[in-house]
Order: C-alpha cells, then sequence, then structure tokens
C-alpha cells in the first residue's frame, strides 16, 4: 500500500505477470541429481532424451486383422488364403511371407510381414477356414505404421526442461532409461508475518489467528517441484523480522506472506531495502491479491547485510486466499523456473457460467468456484465467500472463476475462464 | 475383441464411464492412518474438520482503512478525529472504543475496534494530523467480516473423503490440526502381457519392445493416491499369466496392460475366467482405448483359484497411448474410491480450437493436443501422431482434444472439450 515514489507500480495483471516471467527466462537451475524413472515424477529433465532405435522399430500393425498386398483388392469381392498369425513378440525363425493372394491374421503391435502392404480391419473381413473374404478395397499402407515413422533413431523425442509426468516416464522407459538426470529442486524459505499469528498446535488468543499461510505455500511449493523451508512467524518488529529474512534470503527463494497491509509494509520494505532491494512491483490490480509485492535483494550496491548473491522474493497478501491465489499466478512460475523448466504462459480453460455472476469492474477478480456437470457439460458457479480471509470457502472450491476486469456481470450460459487447482 | 456371447457389450463411452461409476460407489476404503499435516497433501482426509471457534474470531477489517462510525458519514464530507491505530495481533490492554465522530486507522485482518461498524478504505478518506476527511458515505458493516461469519464454532469446514490439497491443508492448520486421520492407500497391480515385451534396461530384439506402460501406469497410479505394485511382465503363456494374476488379484485392484488384441484376449480371458471373472464390459466406442475391459474376478461362485475378497480388474489396450487414457477415464476413479474418495464425475473444460480438426464420426476420440496461448485466450490444436502406439507423440502433447462421436470436423474458432492432464 505504501506507494513511495521510488516503487514502481501498482500494474496490470497481465503486466505484472510479464514482468515475472521476464525474470524467470533468466534464471538458471541449481544443479543436478540422478534418479531413478519412477521417482522422476513431477522432476524437471536435465538432460534429453533421444531415440535408441527407429520407433516403431519394425511397421507394425495398427488394427487387428488381416495384413495383406492391397494390390490384391482392387477387384472386390477378393478372396484371399490365410497362410498364418503374427502375433506381437512371436520371434518365428521364418518370418512368413506374403505372396500374391495371400493373407496373414495379424494383432495390433504386431510386425506387418514381408510382402504385406495394409492390414484389413478384421471388422472388414470373413473367415471361413483358411478362405478369407474382403469385401472393400484398401490403400497401400493403411494401417500400417512405417518402421521409423514415429522417430528416427537419434532422433530428440523429449527435450530437457520438460516436468516429468507419466507420458515422458512412458518415453523414458521406451529408451531404455532407468536412471534419468533431473534438476535440483529449489529451496523455498515461507516466512509469514504479523504478530496476530501463532503456531498451528497453539491456543490462539481473542485477536491471534493460527498461520495457515506458510502450510498451504509448504504444499504448493511442494507440487511444484520445490523443497519448501518454513521459517518461524516473523513478528512486527525489525531485530526479530531482519535475522528471519536474512536466514530467508540463503535460501533460492523468499516467500513473504503478509506485511503488505498499512503501515505493516513501511516496516518489511524497511528491512528489506537494508539487504539492497529493488522492487518491480507493489500491487497488481487483482482481487484477491492488490497488495503482490515482487523483487529482488542484493543485486545491487554492496548493503550492510547481503547473505549472497542476488535473491528474489515475493512479498503475498496475508490474507488466506490471497497468498494462495497469488503464489499461482505469480511464484510458481519462478520456482519451476529455479527448478529448470523454461517459463511457461499461464493459460486459463474455460466452463460455462452456471449461475448469473456480478462483481464490479476495475480488478481482475479470481473468484473461488465449483465445477459441477459431467463430460464436456463442464458449468462452474461461485461459492458464497466473505473475501480474501475465508479459508473454508476456498477449500470447498476447486477453482477460481477469473472475471475480467470490464465485466460486472456474466451471464448464465457464458463461456468463463477458470484457474483450476 | 473377442464378443463371446457371455460378454456383455462395447458400450458407449458414457455407459461405459458410468458402470465404473456405480462399482465405484459401493466401493469402501482400506483402513485409516495419522500423518502430519504437510505429508497429508494428495492423501485423503478420513475425518470431518471442523471449526474450532468462530471464523473469524473478531469482526475482522477487510480493508486497510479507517474504522468509523457509520452514521457520523450521512452527512458528507465528514471530518473525523483520528483516536488511534488498530494493528492486526496488537494485544492493546484497553482497546481503543470509537465514539461519535472518531475513526481508528486500521489494517486488514485487524479486529474492528468496538463503537465501530465499517471500515472506510484508506484511498477514499485524506488525513492531515489527527483529522480525517471522508467525501463518501458508507453503509454499516462495510468492508467488516462479522464474527463467525465464515464459519461458527463446531460447524463442519472439510467433510471426510476429499483429497488434501494446499487450501485443505490450509484449514487443518487454521483449526489447529497438525496430524490428520487419512485413507490408506490402496495397492493397485499392474500386470503387462505380451511375449513383444522386455524390461526397461535390456536390449530388445528386432520384434520386441520395453516394457513402458508398466511405467507410465505406476506414476499415474502414485499421482492419483494409489500405491503400484509392478509384477514382471506376463508372456503370452498360460500357466505363467495365472500365477502372475494370481498375485496381482492378492492387491486391491488389478491392472492388466495389453492381452486385449484379437487372439491374445482368448488367453486372457481364460486364465481369468479360473478366478471366477465376471465382466461388465469388454470395449467402449472410443479412440484410443476401443478395447478397454472391465471386470471382477471371485465374487460370483468359489472358483478353483480364488486369492481372496472380490477384485476388480482392468484390461487396459496396451498400445501406450491407449493405456495412458483409458487410467485416466475408468480406472483412476476405482483407485480413488479405494482411497476414501467419493466418485467424482469426469469434467472437462474447453479451448478455442487453433486449427481445422478432421476424423471421422463413430467413436469418441482423445486426440494428443497441445494447449497454447495465455491467460483466457486459450488455443488447442492436435499433435501430429502415429496413433496408439506413438508415446513421444503423447509426451508433447500436454492435453487430449474430445471429440465427439457425431463430429467430424471442427472448425477453427469453435469451443472443444479437453481432457487435461
Amino acid at each position: 500500500m505504501a506507494a513511495a515514489p521510488k516503487y514502481p507500480a501498482v500494474l496490470s495483471f497481465e503486466d505484472a505477470r510479464h514482468v515475472v516471467e521476464e525474470h524467470a527466462l533468466n534464471l538458471r537451475h541449481l544443479g543436478m541429481e540422478r534418479v531413478g524413472v519412477l521417482d522422476s515424477s513431477g522432476r524437471v529433465l536435465a538432460e534429453a532424451l533421444a531415440a535408441d532405435r527407429d520407433f516403431p522399430p519394425f511397421r507394425r500393425a495398427a488394427r487387428d486383422g488381416y495384413a495383406v498386398r492391397a494390390a490384391d483388392l482392387e477387384q472386390i469381392p477378393a478372396i484371399l488364403q490365410v497362410v498364418g498369425e503374427i502375433r506381437a513378440g512371436s520371434s518365428a525363425a521364418e518370418p512368413i511371407d506374403i505372396g500374391p493372394g495371400e493373407a496373414a491374421a495379424i494383432m495390433t503391435g504386431a510386425p506387418a510381414p514381408p510382402g504385406a502392404d495394409a492390414v484389413v480391419m478384421v471388422e472388414h473381413a470373413t473367415l471361413q477356414g483358411a478362405r478369407l473374404q474382403i469385401l472393400r478395397g484398401i490403400e497401400a499402407g493403411a494401417n500400417i505404421v512405417p518402421l521409423g515413422a514415429e522417430a528416427r533413431r537419434g532422433e530428440q523425442l523429449l527435450p530437457s526442461g520438460i516436468r516429468m509426468d507419466h507420458a515422458a516416464i512412458a518415453v523414458a522407459a521406451s529408451v531404455g532409461k532407468d536412471h534419468l538426470l533431473v534438476y535440483a529442486k529449489p529451496r523455498v524459505a515461507v516466512l509469514a508475518t504479523g504478530d496476530e499469528l501463532v503456531g498451528i498446535t497453539a491456543s490462539p488468543g481473542p485477536n491471534q489467528i493460527r498461520n495457515s499461510n506458510s502450510y498451504s505455500l509448504a504444499a504448493q511449493i511442494h507440487a511444484v517441484g520445490g523443497e519448501p523451508i518454513l521459517l518461524p512467524a516473523a513478528p512486527d518488529e525489525p531485530s526479530r523480522l531482519r535475522e528471519l529474512i536474512a536466514e530467508g534470503l540463503k535460501a533460492d527463494l523468499l516467500l513473504l506472506a503478509g506485511g503488505v497491509s498499512m503501515g505493516k509494509y513501511d516496516l518489511v520494505e524497511q528491512v528489506l531495502t537494508a539487504f539492497s532491494a529493488e522492487f518491480f512491483f507493489t500491487g497488481a490490480h487483482i482481487q484477491p491479491g492488490h497488495p503482490i509485492v515482487f523483487g529482488r535483494c542484493g543485486a545491487g550496491a554492496p548493503a550492510r547485510e547481503k547473505p549472497g548473491a542476488a535473491k528474489y522474493f515475493f512479498g503475498l497478501p496475508g490474507n488466506p486466499v490471497s497468498t494462495m491465489v497469488t503464489f499461482e499466478l505469480f511464484a510458481r512460475v519462478v520456482v519451476e523456473a529455479l527448478a529448470g523448466m523454461a517459463p511457461r504462459k499461464l493459460i486459463f480453460l474455460h466452463a460455462k457460467v452456471k449461475t448469473e455472476i456480478k462483481t464490479r469492474t476495475g480488478l481482475r477478480r479470481f473468484l473461488p468456484g465449483v465445477l459441477s456437470g459431467e463430460f464436456e457439460h463442464a458449468e462452474v458457479e461461485l461459492v458464497r465467500w466473505q473475501g480474501s480471509g475465508d479459508i473454508a470457502a476456498a477449500a470447498r472450491a476447486n477453482c477460481y472463476v477469473v472475471v475480467p476486469p470490464d465485466r460486472e456481470r456474466i451471464a448464465a450460459g457464458e463461456w468463463v475462464a477458470v484457474l483450476t487447482r
């Protein structure tokens, strides 16, 4: 809230996001390690994976049916002689050779035999004994994946810098990698601030609340590939705050939660300034999360207390829903970049509005919503909430409805963007 | 493919999904355990969480600004006297009492002082010394969240049976739970079948491929809260297949991958029948994944080999992309039900088609796609692929485009459903 002149600006959501993405582009990973392929799920690949052979390694049947010579089906109905069966993995010493007028039963995934140039689907043929009747013609090449059509030996299948998911794990397994190089997880320090905070097992006094933000942030950091480091909550008092920020700046990224309200921010700002802080923005036109702060410590002139190289920090607003949303919108891409990923654009998919949405213009809003419906009939409606302090409403929601700043009403049945969790 | 009369049917996608959901509804969890709150991420909550106090526990300021008596602003401009400052967490022995004509500076999250019934946003007031000028009126209650408005003490905040994510973890932390009861992870056996399969570190012969399906399934099972148990790949040979299926049926769910092609399925069927298998469906009108099989062993008449209670199994088609997609569409909801979750409807969000999609009618298709664009301008296009054996294409994709069975063309700019990963 403290809009001192040296602070650049309260930016639009899009501009704020782009500022973060630009900085994320220049971040480097923090080392590498080797893990078993199954332990790589969620980690970021630190080596390119190439095909160790042609894929497929043989002309692969794409359907159950009959391997034929397409030329034999120019006149239909055609009658062919079935001369054998080809099963996937069969290692017959003498492969069946399909001559004119011949066919072989073949299974999906099996190698097409020499001589055959198409596979007739089992549904399109009638077998009586070894006599196969086919009622429709076929093009040469139909239902056969050519050797090397998916990838040639040596061709790159996956670049480094992607997050490993089940499909990427299948690629690694298919090229024989049981261990993979992945980037080290960035250590992300979490520092909740505020005199009102007590530990989660404490009995809060009447004006106190439990520190839930450190826990939700830890879960979010972990989910996107970081290693959370939870610092004790900081009181609104300079010397202890300074100690804890110094501790946090030893990590690869520092997330402050809270301390961006009027009055409190002066204190956080003063302490950060002692660490040569630059501020890239001190707010974004969003709700929740308006007072989001993004900056970097220790990159400028030498400061009295400079714990190491330049470190980025976010000041995430301390209202719990604001903390959750601003992590997803801004901090996540920095955690991912430190984890070795190329910064990704934020993409919101859409659903139809179930119940009219009314709000005010001026801010881009991310409002807790619930998706319902089934299959392609997805609908979304807002949950009743009491604002960005309402953790229970956020937990009842399963997405955030993204309302553009120029809309004060979205009618039932309109498409609307949603940020999923 | 073997449509023997005792097998019920090849179902539409929707019917097949509903059959699975009905069975999932009757599944029970497999026990409980206690975990630390941060270790609960991704687990399924086995206890309801209730508010241990009113939320908020005091009348909470929702904005930075000034706590006032709304009646004082009936005549504007109004001039008020600022009598103090209220910070979140302050434990002043004597709370400030706001009398007529008075105001107090207040921070977001701080308790509204006695006497005040609204908070004027800092942007709407001008302070000179202790003299506050306000140019617009306000309604009583504005920018104050009433005590207990989010939840009353004792009220349920989260039911059991939900998957813990960062927002649910924030709820747990806010009510003082540092440990939680969660349901046990179901053990899910994975049995890839086929003579063509070799281990991932082996050098495959010309007609062999590495078993990647066990690895992608393990990652998918793990991601949705199951404990994968990878069995050795089974050859197309009855006695070893019988041994391995018996082993798999000791787990809580058995996923067979492969063995649903023409010819091979006869063998798998014969072995499963010896375990009193019932088959609920043996195919769905989808691509990839058409020959998907869903059934249950050991619930019917006593069988020669019955390793325990009734166990569900899926026969997932062995083409790698089919295996991945059919897990998401069908097997996942059973893993989740065994993990204690209430079965969820499948919901596909939407994006705009970037490049015209052409296909054939008759099957619901789940085609590997790539989302691009930014913010609400999400677009999707198909990746070039060589069919459901093309693992590399699936890994280049980041979603599947869902094409209804009656569409053979979807124009650029149309909305289309996507299944995200």
